[in-house]
């Protein structure tokens, strides 16, 4: 927002935005050269902002880009939830939602987050930033898969499968990670609904 | 094999021991550091053997490190036929089979491919050697699956139902990357060989 007397964004809008840009563009460096070479300097640079200014914002490297993983992980969920609204109900809602969930694994933000993981298998100051992330990202994923597939998890086995389902869409994130998987990952999909609602019914 | 008359390996045997241990070493470096840090010069080092040797075998970084991958896919391989005579046969064996494919996906060997998927992901030249070892790998998992679980590919879902096996599997290998997720783990096999026993047992 303008303040019309001045012309100016307030401080904290503006602040706000400057953030927002050094997540998108942490994100964007990640994705495209992997941690190593995602250096802060890189990510002032594309966001065009000076070091200090990152530094204002994330004190360190670590933090700034986990901060970058948790965004576009909001960002999901959010395009999740709108895109909840347009699913069928009824026959076919199983096979929708599975494959929204799976598409939500392949992209951009998944390649990111895919280097991020990584690069924390060996970096244990990058590890204890990921840890916490990943353990709320995962917490998350499930509850909204459950929403969406009407789920029951007191029921025998429905917690498992729900949690396999998300297994299954990361497992097939890293395949399309290096080729298109499109066609394939459609066939098993597809599949999958089918089991799924079989496991969903006899609850 | 030791030469009798001289003392000395002859020098084919003493070639293919130089060149096993640059294969485990190139692994150790993947799964320790990561790609980026992983140098022919740290491999040689750690095998103990000369930058020239390392040349000799393999003439570029790229092709070592797809070789090192590719040699303990073949291990793997082996290793699963090795004790896929020991599984039970009837009740109990898919659930014995899935448990053994997952944790093949788990440990060191896992992380060290890890490591070099996502780093060709941004790197064309990495990228075309690890494209034919991952259809290769992919093509052999997949037979090999199976084969232990005993199924008929043509009979409609098992196709994909195995698949899905193998890429639930490698989500749960990327999820124990970063933790022990072991006990979740446990869990998830034993609905997914529930569940999988439905679809087999329908054809």
């Amino acid at each position: 927002m303008t303040d019309a007397a001045t012309g100016r964004e307030p401080r904290q809008e503006r602040s706000r935005a400057t953030r927002h840009r050094l997540l998108e563009a942490a994100l964007e460096c990640l994705a495209d050269v992997g941690w190593s070479a995602s250096t802060v300097g890189r990510v002032a640079a594309l966001a065009g902002v000076s070091r200090g200014a990152v530094q204002h914002h994330f004190p360190t490297r670590e933090a700034l880009f986990t901060a970058a993983v948790r965004h576009i992980n909001g960002r999901r969920t959010e395009e999740l939830t709108r895109r909840a609204a347009a699913l069928p109900h009824g026959p076919g809602r199983t096979e929708a939602v599975v494959r929204m969930l799976v598409e939500s694994y392949t992209g951009r933000e998944f390649a990111a987050a895919v280097q991020l993981w990584a690069a924390a298998a060996n970096d244990p100051a990058l590890r204890a930033h990921v840890l916490p992330l990943e353990e709320d990202v995962g917490r998350e994923a499930h509850r909204n898969a459950l929403d969406l597939l009407g789920a029951d998890e007191s029921q025998p086995g429905v917690r498992e499968s729900v949690q396999a389902t998300l297994d299954l869409a990361r497992g097939l994130g890293l395949a399309d990670l290096l080729t298109d998987d499109r066609v394939r990952r459609t066939r098993i999909i597809e599949q999958w609904a089918r089991t799924l609602d079989g496991v969903l019914a006899r609850t």
